[in-house]
């Protein structure tokens, strides 16, 4: 068995060194175009920073340890240009010398990745204006910083692009972020992302949304960047961090399936249309599996997993249970300054596009014991089937303990649990480490609730602007003092320890949506006046929640 | 419906809260013997250290609110000595004025919990020997203490008495900690306790291990404590922590079925054998999800969990959606100093005894990317079904990110999960967070590895004092630097970059047992080996789990 893999990162390294495992006699020859195998990807932004150091700590591995360990035949500064598929063989390309030569494979696998997107922008071909991806990217935008770059323009505010601009800010460079949407963070519902711009912002980082950079043109030593708005910014270096592109080129020519948006086919096993090529990583096309739709996900944990998956499937015994790529529940996260936010599942937009029927709650629980010093609170939304509660989705921003929060439901939608399972979750409670009711015991709670129907729940963001026309009334039962310091436009005030003796103040005739600061005194208060035979429902979430739908809504 | 609660803590005071939820109408009595209800259980051994305080935030909620919040009618010092189930109703007694009525019932909850053993030890009526249950209780501790206590032993190193161990170092006491068994923290097994162990005496305090106090004798403004190894400890003040019995006495002399340990049988929906009588929390019997076997734990999540569903069980509608307890899966965390242990699931020593069939795997990763600074090693064992690879149980200890591998393998064995789930999981990762292959990924690699027979895995046990005397020979593949620092007696070193070069130095007649420091080397070896023809396994977890497994030998 000769076994040839394109690219020697995440994926390609993987898939490598898990067949030499499973087979010592296999010929495995790694192709890799760069000068470095398996490095860490997910530290290039804290080198800028400094967080991390030396360089060498980014080298995950070498091609002498995998020569060594694992008696790969590595071969990096090599570009395989194209595929052979009825000669079973590629062509390689000697980026060093120019040579070119041809290498047979009984199995290929493809493993290139995916390029950081540079679209058409006058001026983009820039030296000032810069992406990232491999260890020469970080190397060029560090060296822009050690030199003294007073100002960068990061133009994309996705997980990459806000790390980089933390990583600026801790170097004491003036940090302005683009944004096409009106949000930070696309893959996250717009209000989740609010507490991270309060961060960026606090930090001194110009946030700037609704917008994007329409040409670029050299100023002295540095680069003018033209928004979109018609606003002009003046940086020593851009970093685009847009998006990527499946690196497909090497299958599209070969004739191998690609999907709409360029993602490379495969099956469970990570083969290709071709039953002698295999492909992982960010250039393959996976499926969500909450959505069941088509989806391209450059993260590393999914990379690797492919890899060993396709190793497998090329040198395990057959007969063996193998390795099944289930597909991808995008679970992400970020930290930005002391604030995290973190998603797995499907955010409420893409449900609401997919016209898939779900429900939300939003709760806001400490970390930890709240009698336990340094609790810091969260807030955390699911979304669930509203009939069968199954969780679709999960989403929190806070400080210390969102991952933990994130993991346990990313698990619970891999089960394909329901939000009755999320109740009766018994996790770890110290009180250092959570809570009796946990968060996700919480918002286990709220949901069974709502698809049990033991109370009515309304959706804050019909309250925003205060009662909707129809004679509705908003009752904010906090306290008074709480009620002075910002409610609801037009909101009454009856704080709930009241509202059994003032019932009569409220009328019968008329709806009332009660709420409260995050959601818990206004489900008490409605589950009173429901039994009192009023027509009521909680605002979800509470005033918490309508601080960050507010602070999320497009401006202008 | 009138619904009575006997016991206003964490049970009851969650059943009594829910019950008012779901119904306005409801008579609702609390009556707890006690002057408080919903006090912080878990916080009191951090109130006596001082990292909480002032002690106000120990009351979780007040008589007071629950009257105006949930119009309970609240009786503390109020006790319940017998129940008439014909007559559905029990008899209380004032404990402040001696005065004693009836009170009828609907629908009874008993929440009474759990008292600290006092076994009958010579002395022990001593005024310097203490347990921890409540308010009262830890007052009575930290007066000691603040009263200048120089010396306390305390007696049983479960959770509770680890936590006051760290608190009175905090508070500069000279600690010393006796236990029974050979370990610390007996629900986990001995190796997973020996950084815990390290900690404890790092800091100063004493660990005597397979002892106990035999009597207890008055000295000067103290106590002088006789062990049963002849040993004499003088102390200002001993806390007794060797386990909780259920209080039952009113469920037993009301001829309620009890399990031989005493624990009040209920069914899912926590209904005794009477069906107008519903128990919940620590004085119940529930059963082990993992085990089946009858359990009593006495924490605050399920007895939480089971006091709402018992107050649903009673009040709502019964054709929605019942809530059920499904039972405990013993769940568990303690922090001592900077060190974390934790559990879920079985323990080995619970699987031996009951002779179900597991296999078990250990890894020694890093919390997040080892190339982020800050990481920290962990100690993970994972024990699972030989067949099916079904999750049994799994333990950790630590520093960061223990809590959360725990919970998340906490809610693989909640849905059943295999070791092949924990490959698939897709969980957070940035590098401050985790890492491409998660520590719970890496234990179901290894795990799935092993179910599937792609590697032999030895028992490390086997091979503490050297190769087993049928000439098996023990090969360590670490590198020459790490060999000198320490390895198995009568090791022969080959590193793993070498060994390919090497097999002629091996036997092809005898048993091989590779091993390096965390089971990783190791496995490539056994693979090599295995394939080139060698009778060859590995020793799981490496040298570092050696080194656990040896301290955790019983002395002498």
């Amino acid at each position: 068995m000769k076994l040839v893999i394109v690219g020697g990162v995440a994926g390609g390294a993987s898939a490598a060194a898990r067949a030499r495992r499973l087979s010592e006699d296999a010929e495995i020859v790694v192709l890799e175009r760069g000068p470095d195998v398996s490095f860490a990807n997910c530290g290039l932004p804290y080198y800028v920073g400094g967080e991390i150091a030396p360089r060498d700590k980014l080298l995950v591995t070498t091609p002498q340890r995998l020569r060594e360990r694992f008696r790969l035949d590595v071969r990096t500064r090599s570009s395989v240009e194209a595929i052979d598929r009825q000669g079973k063989k590629v062509r390689v390309k000697e980026l060093d010398t120019g040579r070119e030569y041809e290498e047979t494979y009984d199995a290929l696998i493809l493993a290139p990745g995916a390029a950081p997107l540079r679209p058409p922008i006058p001026g983009i071909e820039s030296p000032h204006v810069l992406t990232l991806r491999n260890l020469g990217d970080v190397d060029r935008i560090k060296s822009h910083v050690d030199a003294g770059a007073k100002r960068v323009v990061v133009v994309g505010a996705g997980f990459i692009g806000l790390e980089l601009a933390e990583n600026f800010v801790k170097r004491g460079v003036e940090t302005t972020v683009v944004e096409l949407q009106t949000q930070v963070l696309p893959p996250l519902d717009p209000e989740m992302t609010v507490p991270i711009v309060e961060a960026l912002t606090s930090r001194g980082v110009r946030v700037i949304l609704d917008d994007s950079a329409d040409a670029f043109a050299p100023a002295d030593d540095g680069v003018s960047v033209t928004l979109k708005s018609g606003g002009v910014l003046a940086a020593d270096l851009v970093i685009l961090g847009v998006g990527v592109r499946p690196e497909n080129g090497l299958a599209v020519a070969a004739g191998l399936e690609v999907g709409p948006r360029g993602g490379i086919r495969v099956s469970d096993t990570m083969q290709t249309s071709d039953p002698a090529i295999w492909a992982v990583g960010d250039a393959v096309e996976i499926r969500d599996v909450v959505t069941g739709a088509a989806a391209q996900v450059p993260l590393a944990g999914p990379a690797n997993r492919q890899g060993r998956i396709a190793a497998a499937a090329i040198l395990r015994n057959a007969a063996r249970t193998p390795n099944r790529y289930r597909g991808t529940q995008g679970t992400a996260i970020v930290g930005v300054f002391d604030r995290v936010a973190a998603i797995t599942g499907a955010s409420e937009k893409v449900l609401a596009r997919a016209a898939t029927p779900y429900r939300k709650v939003y709760v806001h629980p400490a970390d930890h014991a709240g009698y336990y010093p340094g609790a810091e609170q969260m807030s955390l939304k699911l979304l669930f089937a509203p009939d069968t509660g199954r969780v679709l989705g999960v989403q929190a921003v806070g400080g210390k303990g969102v991952d933990k929060r994130i993991d346990v439901i990313a698990v619970a939608i891999q089960a394909g649990m329901t939000v009755f399972d999320l109740e009766e979750m018994e996790l770890c409670y110290a009180p250092q480490f959570g809570s009796a009711k946990d968060p996700v015991n919480m918002a286990g709670f709220v949901a069974a609730g709502l698809v049990r129907g033991d109370h009515p729940q309304a959706d804050m963001t019909t309250a925003l602007d205060g009662p909707p026309d129809d004679g509705t009334i908003l009752l904010d039962v906090r306290t008074p003092q709480e009620f002075s310091e910002g409610h609801l436009p037009r909101a009454q005030n009856i704080p709930l320890d009241d509202l059994r003796n003032r019932l009569a103040e409220l009328p019968r005739d008329r709806r009332i949506l009660a709420y409260c600061q995050v959601g818990m005194r206004g489900y008490i208060a409605t589950r009173i006046l429901l039994q009192k035979g009023f027509d009521v429902a909680n605002l979800g979430g509470g005033y918490k929640t309508s601080l960050l739908l507010r602070a999320a809504r497009p401006q202008g």
